[in-house]
C-alpha cells in the first residue's frame, strides 16, 4: 500500500507529468490545443506510447486512433480492467482536463507493476482518441468506437472549420486504413475514470474525492417565440405582441421553478438571437436555447412539461407563439454501485474526504456506463474553471486521486 | 370652400402624385430608396423644383439642399406660412413617409392660388432635404438647418456606409457651395407637416385625422448586466451569477411597469447581445437596449428611477451589476394649442372625425416646434406599417388630409 504520508516523489512525478502532456499542443493563449487527428495530438498519443513502451507495457492503437497500453494478467481468460481518459483538448483548454486521467492511469500501474508486479486481471491504461467534439461536430469518437455505439457511418460527410473531411484527417493521422484492430472491444471488465470536476462542488464543500453517482441527463431545446415586429413608438403597449417581453417571461418562470428544485436540477438559458434586433423595433422573433440536466430521466421530462405548460399561458397572454426544437435528449447514466462502494471503502480506510454527487457535465463515461461496470471520480478544480488555461487543479488533490486509483485498480485486478 | 362631396379629381390627383414622386428612388424591393443628396434624391427635388415652377410659384433652394416654392403674400412685412415635409426616405421605404406632405403642399397651394388668388401672407412649399438619418449618422438635417439647431460643424467627420463623406456628397449634389441662401430662416410664422401616422391608432379607432398635441420625448439607453460565465452542468443554481436571467428579470419587470402605467407612455427592449452565447455556458453580460417615450419628460425621468431603484434590488439578489449607458435624451415637444384649435374647429365644420393624440415617432415638427407655432396631422396608416414598400394609406384618407391643409392653409394664410 502506497504511504500517503510521504508524497514527495509522487508529487513530483505528477506535477512534471502534467507539463510532459501539457507540452503537447501548447498555443498561445497559455493553453493546450490538441484537436483530433492534428500533429499536436499525433505528437501526444506517440509521446504516450512511448512511455507505455518505457513502463514495459505493450502499446498498440485502434483503427480510429484510441492508445492503450496493457499490462498483462496472470489469468488468461480474464477480462480488461480499463483506466485513463480523452487525450483531446477543446481549443485553448487546460493541462488537466482528460490528460489528468491519462497521466494518473500511467503512474498507478507503473506503481502497480513496480510494487506488485503482474496482476490477475491484465489492465490496460487507454488514451481515448476523443471526447470533446472541439474539431469536427461529432463528441465520443473514441469511447463510442471502443463500445460500438458509433462507427464510420457517422463521419462520412463531416467537416472541420477549415473544410477538411473527418476521413481525410483520420487518414492523415495513420487512421482508418485497416493499419490496426478494429476498435470495438468485448473483453471489458470494468472501466475506472478519474477526471477533474469541472465545477466548484468539492472545493466549496472541502472534500478531495468526488465519486460520482450519475452523469445527468442532458435535454437541449431550441425555443423560438413569434411575435409581430413594430414600431417602438407609435404602438400603445397593449396592443403589442413583443417576443423579447415575452421570452423574458418565459426565461424569468423556467428559472426560479429550476431554482425552487432543489434536486440538484440545472436549468440554463445560455444563448439568445433577437430578430429583427433593432432597439426602436419590437421584437418578432426571439430564440433563446435551454440546457436542462438532471440525474433522473423523468424529472427532467416532468420539468419540461410543467414548464412548457406555464409557457403557453404566457405566451397566449402576449398573443405570441412559442416553438420547441428539442435537438439532444440524453438519458442520464448510472455509475457502478459496486465499483462505487469500492471506492469508498477505500477512501474511509485512507481518511479522505469524499462527496458523492452527480456529474453535470459529460464525461467518457457516460458511454462506457451503458456498456460496462463504470466508475468516474473527480478530484477538485480550482474556482470550478475549466476550459480555460486557467484551469487548475493543486498537486496535493492530483495525489490524492492517483493514490485513489492505486489502490482501487489493486482492489479491481489484483 | 372645396367640396368634399365630390373630390373624383382631387383623389385622381393625389393618386398620380403619389406615384410621380414614388418614381423618383424606385428600388428592387419594389419600395422607395431617396437618400440625401443621392441621384434619386437629386431627381426627386427637380422633379418638384419643376413642379413648383409649373404653379407659377417661384422654386429656391438653400444651401444644404431645402426646396421651397414660394406663393407671394399681398402683405410685404408678413411672416411665411410654411407647409411640407421631408423628401428622403429610408432604405426599402415606403411612398408615403414624408412624400405625402409634400404633396399635399403643393395640391394644397395650387389650390388656393387658383380659388382664392394671392394669400395675404406668403405660403411656401418646402421639401425637406433629410430627416430619417438613412445615409448620414444625421437626421433632421434640413429642419435642423432652417431653425438654426444644426450646422455644417455637425457633419465635418461623418461618412455614409460606402466611406463617403457628408460633405463630398453635399457638393456632389451641388450644395454647401454657396450657390444658395444660407438655410437659417427668421420669417416663419407658423410650419404646419401633414404625415402618415406610422402607427394603427387612427386605424383601431376609426378616425381620420390626428392632431398631434405632443410629440414624445424618448430617453434611450444600452443597459449592461454583468454576471460570471459558468459551466451549465456543474454549476448548481443557487451559486450562479446569471446575466441572463438577471436580465430576463429585468426587461420582465420593466415591461409590467410600462404596461401598468396607462398614460401612454411606452417603453421597448428591442436588441439584445449575450456574452459569450453559448447554449451550456452561463452568460456573462448581457446588453439590451431600452426605449421609452411619453409626451411629459418628468414622467419619462420618475419612470427611469423608478424601474432603475427595482433593477438594482433584483440585481443584488443575482449578485450582478447593471450599467446603465443613456445616449439619447430628447424633451417632448408641444405642438400649437392656437393652430390645434383652428384644426378642430375645421375638422368638426366639415364633420371629419378625428384623434387628439400623440406622435410616438419624430418628424421635423419636433425641430419646428421648438421654434415656431407648429401643427402636425396625421393621416391613417394601414396596418401602422412605415418605413416598408407595404406602407399604404387609403386615397379617401390621403384626400381628407388635403382636404384639412387647404382649409387650415387658408384660415392661416388668408
Amino acid at each position: 500500500m502506497i504511504e500517503q504520508s510521504k508524497p514527495s516523489a509522487l508529487s513530483k512525478q505528477i506535477e512534471e507529468m502534467v507539463e510532459w502532456l501539457a507540452s503537447y499542443g501548447k498555443d498561445n493563449s497559455g493553453g493546450v490545443t490538441r484537436l483530433l487527428y492534428d500533429p499536436a495530438w499525433s505528437a501526444a498519443q506517440k509521446a504516450i506510447q512511448a512511455r507505455i513502451e518505457q513502463l514495459g507495457l505493450s502499446a498498440r492503437y485502434d483503427d480510429v486512433g484510441n492508445l492503450f497500453g496493457r499490462l498483462s494478467g496472470r489469468d488468461p481468460e480474464a477480462n480488461v480492467v480499463l483506466t485513463g481518459s480523452h487525450v483531446d483538448t477543446v481549443i485553448g483548454g487546460g493541462k488537466y482536463d482528460g490528460a489528468y486521467g491519462i497521466i494518473a492511469a500511467l503512474i498507478a500501474v507503473e506503481y502497480l507493476l513496480t510494487h506488485h508486479g503482474l496482476p490477475l486481471k491484465p489492465i490496460e491504461v487507454v488514451s481515448l482518441c476523443e471526447e470533446e467534439g472541439s474539431r469536427f461536430p461529432m463528441t465520443y469518437w473514441g469511447s463510442g468506437n471502443i463500445t460500438g455505439i458509433k462507427d464510420r457511418e457517422a463521419v462520412h460527410h463531416i467537416k472541420d472549420i477549415n473544410g477538411i473531411p473527418f476521413e481525410q484527417a483520420m487518414h492523415g493521422a495513420g487512421f482508418g486504413l485497416g493499419l490496426h484492430p478494429q476498435p470495438t472491444r468485448k473483453d471489458l471488465e470494468c472501466f475506472v475514470e478519474l477526471h477533474i470536476e469541472q465545477g466548484q462542488v468539492l472545493e466549496r464543500e472541502e472534500k478531495s474525492i468526488g465519486i460520482v453517482s450519475h452523469i445527468v441527463g442532458q435535454r437541449r431545446y431550441n425555443i423560438t417565440v413569434y411575435g409581430e415586429s413594430n414600431h417602438a413608438g407609435t404602438t400603445p403597449m397593449q396592443w403589442r405582441h413583443d417576443a423579447m417581453f415575452t421570452s423574458a417571461e418565459l426565461i424569468r418562470s423556467l428559472m426560479h421553478r429550476a431554482k425552487a428544485h432543489e434536486s440538484g436540477l440545472v436549468a440554463t438559458v445560455g444563448r439568445m438571437e433577437v430578430k429583427p434586433n433593432v432597439g426602436n423595433v419590437i421584437a418578432r422573433e426571439v430564440t433563446f436555447s435551454l440546457d436542462i440536466r438532471h440525474s433522473d430521466a423523468e424529472t427532467i421530462k416532468q420539468f419540461c412539461e410543467s414548464c412548457f405548460g406555464e409557457f403557453e399561458i404566457i405566451a397566449a397572454e402576449h398573443g405570441t407563439q412559442v416553438v420547441y426544437h428539442k435537438w439532444m435528449d440524453e438519458p442520464p447514466i448510472a455509475m457502478d454501485n459496486t465499483l462505487n462502494q469500492t471506492t469508498e471503502n477505500i477512501l474511509k480506510t485512507r481518511g479522505i474526504s469524499y462527496k458523492k454527487m452527480t456529474s453535470g457535465a459529460g464525461h467518457d463515461s457516460q458511454i462506457f456506463g451503458t456498456y460496462c461496470p463504470t466508475g468516474l471520480l473527480f478530484v477538485p478544480s480550482q474556482g470550478g474553471i475549466s476550459h480555460s488555461p486557467a484551469e487548475f487543479t493543486h498537486t496535493e488533490d492530483l495525489q490524492r486521486g492517483v493514490i485513489l486509483l492505486i489502490d482501487l485498480l489493486y482492489k479491481l485486478a489484483y
